[in-house]
């Protein structure tokens, strides 16, 4: 199965009549991740068809609503749907505990076992990893502790000769939102296939963009043409720029190889 | 201005494809009332440019999920727009200890005010007046305490010879949902314009209906036909059922004017 993308929300904060806040299914050698989940993005999912059967983690890059506030109503599908794998949520250690009075409060008795797993956003380390995927963070400079996720699919090869085993990482994603421009992230991401990239705005914002600590069209497809990426996606797109090709041309005139986040779209990886 | 009601959200617990969880607005006398807000109602909200200068209430009918987890996003969102007006929340007083954790956090130094009022579902009382509408508690039988809401307009009217100020109570509008079926509300609904009364089953789910503490169409439309409702909106449809004119079929054999709710569609009261 072909590594896929499928974008459930591409806003930023404020929702608009065309975007719905963060949220993004990265299928990968059988499984499925999830990264960010604001308000909204399971109705997107059910509305769609998405399958869940294969989602066992949850990665949030931060605690602003618009990444975060899905998932207790998603925590409650799945628990009415019956899901019995455990599911496993990697974020800031404060999710846990905003969120465990609620589900203590409205999800008595769940079928499944969600499990919390505190990262340090500050710091690059390795959060997943099986025989197939390695997930690792990228830390990101925003208002709040935040951090991106690199996503690398690896594979076992035996040496006819030797016996030995040796692992080929095939595929690679980088997920970088929300952040201010940050050149020191260039080398973990260099030659990824695609990076996801936040372009929160145009050039004509940039000094709001300075101040919420976030990124332009400009920016993002400048670090994408710094690692050599294979293809950049711009998105998390403020909702006082209406027309998107603003976002896609500045960009472009960076790196060429750029493309929109659109929402229900899938993107082979 | 007529009185008219939106519908945002008419689905129940899982949502589906056509589905999202309960929220309404309510128009009347210049006035704008919500009631219920579930996941995703503040999206739909905005992508259908609803406005929101004349909304100050919330009423909501009780703590599952599908009826209030959209209160933060919304909170936020109004934060956002920098709302100054104080913003009037209805709801048992649980909300406010769930709420507040997850304010503090990710609200800090709000633009206006959250103001809280505990309500007690199991009592009819009027928890809502003003010189043109009074809103009423509408004590209802659910899994969980939960109420409904009649909304009277009222206008005053001086007796040209007595100088007398008497009030007239114009359109009425009931909302009634989660119940099982309970014929006790038929008086204080009697005759109301228009009544939203649940029917989250078909009688095809009639044993599952009472074990989860809902209605059939059959049931709603059978309330609606003991209080002599001038319209019944039927809703909070189960992902059980898809086709929904099953819905629309049952009832009407019971109660002629019955409609079904559409999302983003908006009704004259």
């Amino acid at each position: 199965m072909p590594a896929k993308l499928t974008i459930l929300g591409s806003g930023s904060a404020l929702p608009t009549w065309q975007n719905s806040p963060s949220g993004q299914i990265l299928e990968l050698c059988d499984k499925s991740f999830m990264i960010d989940c604001g308000e909204g993005i399971q109705l997107t999912m059910r509305q769609m068809g998405v399958h869940t059967a294969r989602l066992y983690s949850i990665f949030i890059s931060h605690l602003h609503g618009d990444h975060c506030f899905g998932l207790l109503g998603l925590l409650t599908t799945f628990d009415m749907m019956n899901r019995q794998q455990p599911l496993h949520i990697y974020a800031h250690a404060d999710l846990e505990k905003l969120l465990r009075p609620m589900m203590d409060y409205h999800l008595k008795n769940m079928s499944y076992e969600v499990v919390f797993h505190p990262i340090n956003p500050r710091k690059q380390e390795v959060i997943f990893s099986d025989h197939t995927v390695t997930v690792e963070t990228i830390p990101l400079k925003h208002t709040v502790p935040c951090c991106g996720f690199l996503f690398s699919e690896h594979h076992r090869r035996k040496d006819e000769q030797t016996g030995e085993l040796t692992y080929e990482t095939r595929k690679r994603y980088a997920y970088c939102s929300d952040t201010m421009y940050r050149e020191q992230i260039v080398p973990q991401i260099e030659g990824v296939d695609v990076l996801f990239h936040e372009s929160t705005f145009t050039q004509e914002w940039e000094s709001r963009c300075s101040k919420t600590m976030h990124s332009t069209a400009r920016q993002a497809a400048t670090i994408a043409r710094q690692a050599q990426v294979g293809k950049l996606i711009i998105g998390h797109y403020s909702s006082r720029v209406d027309d998107h090709t603003i976002f896609l041309n500045e960009a472009q005139e960076v790196f060429t190889n750029t493309i929109l986040a659109v929402e229900r779209q899938s993107y082979e990886i």
